[in-house]
């Protein structure tokens, strides 16, 4: 009987979930194990660099979106990267249009529409997460972004494999007056903790000092 | 037998509900426990703040649509995100095309046919429901729409998690002479009943003195 | 075997019948009870104002199209209101074009091809059924138009929830000679008859006299 | 096994036979019982007006089309009366461009057409067949046309429920040299021989000497 | 497991047939019997006009494509009837553009890439196979064009009902010198002994000498 | 469970196999047996010619594309016929841009694109594969195309019924300084060995010599 | 139960996986093996030609995509031709707008939006991997991209049948100081291993010192 229902255009289940964003978040809970942490100084992204087949690079964790602003995924890595590059031309129209850089909440809203203009339609919505870091006349700004379109601000986030443990880790070590080193420290060894040791970690940094985002790719790779 | 038929675009179950429709407001009801109060001098939104994840800044919860109305919701977060710019382009396109504030009625019904184009594809009907509260002409408004563009007038509503017993609290505890302090505490009261106890609320406040609308963060936030 | 086949695009059942249609139909048959009248001197729309939570203002039931016409339907409430929006508007259009009121059978016509091309294509048909009041150069109008985009005239009708027990007392109710009162109780006696007594209900009224379309919302709102 | 494959776009089942044109079929037999007939000198349509629930105006069964054509239908009534609205303009477009009247064979052409082209494509087709009756250089035409765009001329036709007992009740009392009063009797004869008895019944006529198609409503409207 | 594959756009069998396509050629095998003959100074269409119900005039089933040209089909009546159009578009066009007659074989190439088509598409294959005939530089042609959009150049084809039997019989008796009336003969036996005896049939001529196609409609329609 | 997923665009098996292009090569393995040759001076296409009904003239198997090139093809003829149009209108086209001969590679690499990009969308992919022969600069070229859009290269190619044993043939007995003559008798042994005997066989030639490429339809068609 | 669900648009499966996207990646693990091989002085692409029909020239391998830059593949090769020749495309296009050659890492993330875009709606995602040679500013670049879009980095890649063994072996032989001889040698071995010896090989290699990109195929075939 209930065969004769339900065989189309599908998107809630009976709970009123919307599966494919839930399997899209599963997609996240497998990537990377990736930090955000946040004073009023400075903003760090942190992101696990698994370790790869021989002779190959480590792949790109952190990306420098514009001057101002960079980002950290994790989930599918071509999804990431295409996220990515909707964050860098949204900021160059920006900057086009207005002649300003764009602050980074408006980065994250524009991401957000993107990603749940893929939740509404017959097709997928975006395996990833994103970190967003920058700084603008708020200050330092961290934001996360999910399949579903929803933004989270705060002064830590973690996605990605374990995500929970890691925050767990940076919650009990977060101190709003935390250096930078420390905070290098800190999500270093919640990254480490949940992978059973020594991990190469790519690291992204914003100082409100410089106004601009830098990458610290792996020790290794230097 | 059955299985020959009934495979398609579908939309009706026997019985003829609209079954996407129903799972939406699935949707709605496992969102923050949230409240709409009204008397004839002003208008409150008051929304339950989850319980976040740690270093997690609470989700803004309330939204400023134009300087004479506001809105809140309850459901998925992108998609009430997604209403609320909806409801500021369509308040934005009024004040250029007539120079003058759109009223609140119209606003309403402009999201109202929003959401109901939604019900008629092959997409998914938005997982939210929204409450809109502002002053114009008519004085002051309160407005609820649903998933399927179903438009409510009343003095007092509720959507989210226990949304019937919170209306109950509301219901019982309305008086049309309730002053501001008066209605906060009441929503309030309506929102931790339902919720075990002390909760991080969110307000909206609109009055007819000052014609406009303002957020009201939770105390632990100021 | 059977399952070889079948599986896709479909609109009829092996009886010839239009599924989707009967759902909507039963969609229709779960609304407000709803009665339309005519006399050559007036018609009324009533119907009937469920009620609704606490501090819930009653949905408006009758809607003025244009200066000399009216409608009320029942069904999905989302439905109901977005056919109504294209009865204004095909009466405004009208107006524009032609610098005279639209004739109410070329508005029931119109609302007819709207509902009828949801019925072709792989979309929903709608969920509500009209009945339109007016006047025009044939004197008044009652019509009523169904899911399928079906037009019905006459002068008594009756749809929502026990529809046809309503209709059968206004049937041995009804007189050519009724005037407005004698119309509006009857109408009244047909909707508290099958809702278990006292009922609120909103009237519309079409008068040959004043061709002008009025509401008359329950006596509880006034 | 056969699960694995067969299940989508489908038109034909394994017999070759059209399912969906079929099932339409079956909505057509479903429809009041309805006759045409054709002298040299008139053709007459001739359709049941099926007892209707009370305070109902009997639905319009047969339509001017232009002043020198007019049909009638069977099946669902939104299909009938939108493909009447069909045969309306393209008589109207005839009239525009060419400045003659349409003549009969072109207006049925162009109904398959448009019938036809239902049939091809992930739609439904209509549930409705249509006979047309007009004049032009050819003398008096009479055309049914079908749900899958088959025109068939003739001198008696029967369509609706119980046409096959109709049409041989029109065939034997069909000559050739009946009068009008003779065709109106045969054909009341038919359409009561199926329905039990006396029936409300709506004419159409059309004349080779006066060339005006005219509608002719049930004896009880008059 | 089969069930987790396969459910979509299908066209092909696990054979590599094209299932739609087979069953539209079964359509064509329940039409009219269907017999096409050439010698070098005509070319002969005769189709099987199928018993009809009573005051039904048979059914057209030889066309006029242009002067020089005509075409018989069987199959669904109103896919015939639609390709016939095709046909007769592409020979008018072909005068506007080149003021020439149209070749048959470019009239036959047309035909079969728009049949070809709807065998690409999720929409359905026609169901009828067209038999052309007509003059051009090289003399007497004539072709048949199936559902797959295949061409084939030929002196006897037969399609429809039993068109092996009547292929049979045609190849039994056909003869380079054959002249008109011995081809209506067997044309006409081949059709009559595969349905029982004497049958109405539809011719129609091309003759080198007049190069004008002509319709001889069945003894009984004179 | 598994039929929980699944459904729907779907191309891939599980072993990652394209399904609908293994099925339309299995089309084509039902094909003529069809044959391609070439040493430097010349190219050789020979293709079976089915016997066919009796009075049918037998099917154009080899086709000229261009001054310089020809083609042939085994599989759904509709499909190679739509094929070979699509080259001689890409050579066309080249000649009306460049003014030279296109080059065969070309030529094969457009088919190939053609095809390929029904292997993409929710459409079947082509039921055939062709074989390309032609002269440019680079001398005297051979090539076939897939309905996956592959493009191969070589000396001997067999394609359609048996291919492999017809194939086998063609290697045993090739020779690069084998004449005209002598190709031509192998692929007619490579060809009637595999359909015990006897065959009709179109050849088609393109020689560096004469950069003509010539049909040479079977003997008893002369 | 579960059957009332799931059954469209879907492209993760539960445990978030893109299923079409690793049925893909199933296809390239049939292609030929295919070794990529960087120092700071070259890049060698390397494809094992595999063994093909007897009179077939072996297929190209490695494909010239810019005067400094080449590529190779493995999967489904109509695929891997497509995408070369997007590559093509994007490396004339970005000549005729900025007159510089493409940078080689731009180059492939062209290819990676290609790629992915395909995974994202109702098509599907390519059988294909590609690996890019060239050299550009930042001196000689070797790059991988897989169906998903996702690009990478290295001096040693291994896609197609083995790829793991083949690329151990590439792992336990490089040395960042091989000169071109010792990396055929060595991209020999990997791909001679895992196909149980002698095996046709086509090179590409492009050189920091002439900075041009060039084919060399199998010794067989010089």
């Amino acid at each position: 009987m209930a065969s004769e229902f339900g065989r189309v255009p599908f998107f809630y289940n009976t709970e009123g979930r919307l599966v494919q964003v839930d399997y899209a978040l599963q997609a996240v809970s497998r990537g990377s194990t990736t930090i955000g942490l946040k004073t009023k100084d400075f903003a760090l992204l942190s992101s696990q660099v698994k370790p790869t087949r021989p002779l190959l690079e480590p792949a790109e964790k952190v990306y420098v979106v514009d001057e101002h602003a960079g980002a950290t995924g994790s989930g599918y890595i071509g999804d990431v990267s295409n996220l990515v590059d909707e964050l860098r031309v949204a900021a160059q129209r920006h900057r086009l249009v207005y002649e300003t850089p764009i602050d980074i909440g408006t980065l994250a809203h524009q991401l957000s529409d993107h990603l749940h203009s893929f939740t509404m339609y017959a097709v997928r919505p975006f395996g990833a997460s994103i970190i967003l870091a920058g700084v603008d006349e708020l200050g330092i700004q961290l934001l996360q972004v999910d399949p579903s379109g929803t933004v989270f601000r705060g002064s830590g986030f973690a996605i990605g494999q374990h995500a929970d443990e890691a925050l767990e880790t940076v919650h009990v070590g977060y101190r709003p007056d935390l250096n930078l080193d420390g905070a290098i420290a800190l999500a270093t060894r919640a990254i480490e903790a949940v992978n059973g040791g020594r991990t190469e970690i790519e690291h992204g940094i914003i100082r409100s000092e410089t106004r601009r985002f830098e990458r610290r790719p792996p020790a290794s790779e230097a």
